[in-house]
């Protein structure tokens, strides 16, 4: 169902391109090198050329990158400017703080509605939004053509609203539930593992023990 | 400051392993091998034993892993089982979801105190944990020393907090802002970049856009 796209390491540092070019153009710039974005994002700068000859054929030796102009082709290529709804399954202090999230919105993300299966929850709003019931869900997909669903339950949990997703016609799964969940193939999972994240940093933590 | 230790790329697949051992070990199994291991994890076996040789020998070709062994090998190697204490800076509902993220417990997380600017929240308790005013950072992160720091505050404010945890004596900072902020020398810095994981979701939504 799914051609073979960009790479994920290199598509995973789009967006850090993104972010500096956008600041970049804020100061007003007009070219950037691919040395100074590699000094900046700590990145080789034959990794940042590499990553940015998928998108197109920009970027003159000895000049640079036109800011505005690979600025707007990375908007274009991660679809940015397009706007995004995305539904939030688990209403809890999670689920309420991505709901929230200032940072989602330069990406275009909308998040329509929340749900969940604790009556004391449904009904509320939360960030403006409604809190559903979960058997809802697919007629909410359904009904608004949503492509994304983010998953903010508890573990025990995760796989039954990722299948239920699936279900409902949701293509894009976010997953911040601390377990693995599997979807069929055709559908993209990403999941923000804080868990495992937090299990690196013990390790630096250990190392450095201070207090031995 | 800080030798040289165990690759990045290894380093975040141990917490993997760690969560299938404990799940196997769960379920009463004594032995597993880096087949298994690799086609639950979808990796490489050859991967799954080249990473676990940084830990120690064992691993019996044609046997496998005892589960009990390598289980408490990685969770001392991880410092799992050491109380690790936090304080999170930014108490907004981003800061009081990780105050409160059930999954953190197994990995010995114990988030001690929030601390924010804003004088409707300094004097709340959040998750049973106080909130303070920003300026007795030092005091708290001295007294108790405290070496993790968790930066939930906006973009804006991400570089400053960063740098009064440092001069705290903080030395391992996962920051969820969505900003880059710069740590000197022999500081760990992990950053949980929501906004670009959602951008490189935008790009999948994008590619399947069913609404077209």
């Amino acid at each position: 169902m799914d051609k073979p796209g960009i790479p994920r390491p290199t598509l995973s540092r789009l967006p850090l391109y993104h972010r500096f070019l956008a600041q970049v153009s804020e100061a007003g710039r007009a070219v950037v090198s691919s040395e100074e974005m590699g000094r900046a994002l700590n990145l080789p700068a034959a990794q940042i050329r590499k990553d940015l000859s998928c998108l197109a054929e920009f970027g003159r030796p000895g000049v640079g990158y036109e800011v505005a102009e690979l600025l707007a082709n990375l908007e274009e290529f991660l679809g940015l400017a397009n706007d995004k709804e995305a539904v939030v399954v688990g209403a809890g202090r999670l689920g309420q703080a991505l709901a929230s999230y200032p940072g989602f919105a330069a990406y275009g993300l909308r998040i329509v509605a929340l749900f969940d299966v604790d009556p004391a929850k449904i009904g509320l709003e939360v960030a403006e939004r409604p809190v559903f019931a979960l058997e809802k869900l697919a007629d909410l997909v359904g009904r608004l053509h949503i492509q994304m669903g983010i998953i903010t339950v508890p573990a025990a949990a995760a796989q039954a609203v990722a299948d239920a997703m699936v279900a409902a016609g949701i293509t894009v799964i976010w997953n911040f539930a601390p377990a693995r969940v599997g979807v069929p193939a055709g559908i993209w999972l990403e999941s923000e593992d804080l868990a495992s994240h937090l299990a690196t940093l013990s390790y630096h933590i250990k190392r450095r023990g201070r207090k031995a």
